[in-house]
């Protein structure tokens, strides 16, 4: 997609290097960032400088190409793909993406390795690229069909950011907006701010901005009464990890949505690639939910009134503070899955259905 | 309560001049600020450095004293009445308090007039006192069986500030909180840091902190997940208006703790003196809905690293954002109201036999 008017890819492989839009220097900063040795890529998962389960996922392959470029031997990339398996819990596409690197490079022979990572690494980024169009292309008749029978702008609402920063490009979530925006069809987006790191008024918002689709940051309190008042006429989100069972752990706040929108009959829909089902886990209880570091909610970084990039403590100086990152929201509060293969119901039955 | 060991209340009448603790200031400094005419008290009320409901009706009661004050005149203490009701819509105290302090001094002497108005504001005050004593006696009840039966700390869940800096004294919500511990009860308070205005980690948490109640600040987004989890025992809020039938108005967010609580079956209580009774509206959409300037969402303030108070921007420069200050809990999520009679059921049956 776009910034700026010019396009890109949210990370891209030049001359041997990684490149990644630092995503915490948005809204205020548009940094591009050379990531040199696996332990730089670790970092920018930890860091979130990338974040989002597609993009987690693409950077930890290529995570895996620069430990190849940096010692092209195997106990160092067997130890490399551990580290970058720790380096976030939730997001189950990041165990995805390097197990079917380290199986593709598995008996490889050295003077190949780094061929064949490098263009497995890319495989993965396209497919990602290709199931996020799909989904777009899946989630475009949910929307289409809304303002067909509603005849005015179609309101969508949405947390945190499932757009096309999240991933390698077009987004999750935001891939049915986008197809539907470029197909003239009237959205606006409810964008929930989404405390602590505010990645829905920092990266959706910021995203849509630069693709000229009208949206409006909410705190993440008002989803409830926009539903009440009848404001909201669907919901999209992503997820980090969906459960065979339909369950989805997305990021915290999701579950509260979805119970409004369940009380005032709006339709909730998570949009994901397949990359992030897991189908092993059971019961949502065993998803490990991330708990960071609490000064992501005690301080925030803003432009002061000179324009220049400020952190400010906002809690008293005695309190502490908590700062869990996910949430489940369970499936019977989903109204439908909106993947590459099709929509589906949030259950066992409809995703065996479509992932025979 | 207490700050910094001292006791203080939120409002009190001094050498002919209402002083007040600014709330705005809060956490970070502590100012005691003056107001000598009704025009400081309506934009005391306006600009939120008095803020909840009891308090901004005692503000508006000694903003009539203020009015008589500068001129002893009907007229005047007339138009004083109108724009002190028209400076915030949705609390119904604020018109609960005029109402009654004009037909106090109607038809009164212009020379006892000040007197009786002083006195009037002054009940108006020791009745709130008196009122949210009862409810933290009241609440108690629930507090103490909960702990006899869990044998281990109460974790209690509350949204933005129903606590003394929104009453006079005591707080709403807080008040059985207060109670508790003073009672020797082990109670750990988890508070919603309740955007845009963070009333619940500014104010909750510091006043919370001030009388050494354990408490940690949590994202708006993050009740649910304790919810799920089984770390919340009960929730307490406060309201700025509830209707005869249950329904209760409430800071924005209110609703969606509601709809997590009655998922978890974890209780839902509503903490309000009788004052905050709407006996006149029948339907919930008829509460006014405020909505405040969105800079309240897009700008915060905190303190930067040399420990100067500084605002900064945290959203995208092109972003607009929309800030509605309330929502609305239909009265079946709301497993009970406490008021300074007792608890009763949130409906009109439960309130007419509370209230007859």
């Amino acid at each position: 997609m776009h910034i700026d008017g010019k396009a890109f890819r949210t990370i891209w492989f030049e001359n041997n290097i990684v490149k990644i839009i630092d995503q915490t220097k948005l809204p205020h900063q548009f940094t591009i960032k050379d990531l040199k040795s696996v332990k730089d890529s670790i970092n920018a998962i930890k860091t979130m400088e990338v974040r989002g389960a597609p993009l987690i996922g693409a950077t930890a392959a290529y995570g895996l190409v620069l430990a190849i470029i940096e010692k092209n031997d195997q106990s160092f990339l067997k130890k490399a793909s551990e580290d970058l398996i720790q380096s976030r819990p939730t997001a189950i596409n990041l165990k995805w993406a390097v197990d079917r690197m380290m199986k593709k490079l598995s008996g490889v022979n050295s003077n190949e390795i780094l061929k064949i990572a490098i263009d497995e690494a890319k495989a993965i980024c396209e497919e990602d690229v290709g199931f996020c169009k799909n989904i777009g292309l899946n989630g475009l008749k949910i929307i289409e069909k809304i303002s067909k029978k509603k005849k005015d702008t179609v309101n969508i609402l949405t947390h945190c950011n499932a757009g096309w920063l999240a991933t390698i490009d077009w987004g999750t979530a935001t891939s049915p907006i986008y197809h539907a925006h470029q197909k003239g069809i009237k959205v606006h987006i409810w964008v929930d701010e989404t405390r602590p790191r505010n990645q829905g008024a920092n990266l959706t918002s910021y995203e849509l901005n630069e693709e000229g689709i009208p949206n409006t940051i909410i705190a993440d309190n008002t989803g409830g009464i926009l539903m009440q008042r009848g404001e909201v006429d669907m919901c999209i989100v992503g997820t980090d990890r969906t459960l065979s069972t339909g369950d989805v752990a997305n990021k915290i706040g999701t579950y509260l949505k979805a119970l409004a929108a369940h009380d005032n009959k709006v339709p909730f829909y998570v949009a994901l690639p397949s990359s992030t089902i897991d189908w092993n886990l059971k019961n949502f209880k065993d998803i490990p939910i991330e708990e960071r570091n609490s000064e992501e909610l005690s301080h925030v970084e803003g432009l002061d009134k000179n324009n220049k990039v400020t952190k400010v403590l906002i809690y008293p100086k005695k309190s502490k503070a908590m700062n869990l990152a996910f949430d489940i929201t369970p499936a019977k509060y989903v109204t439908g899955l909106i993947t590459e293969k099709g929509i589906c119901e949030a259950s066992t039955e409809g995703l065996k259905n479509l992932f025979k």
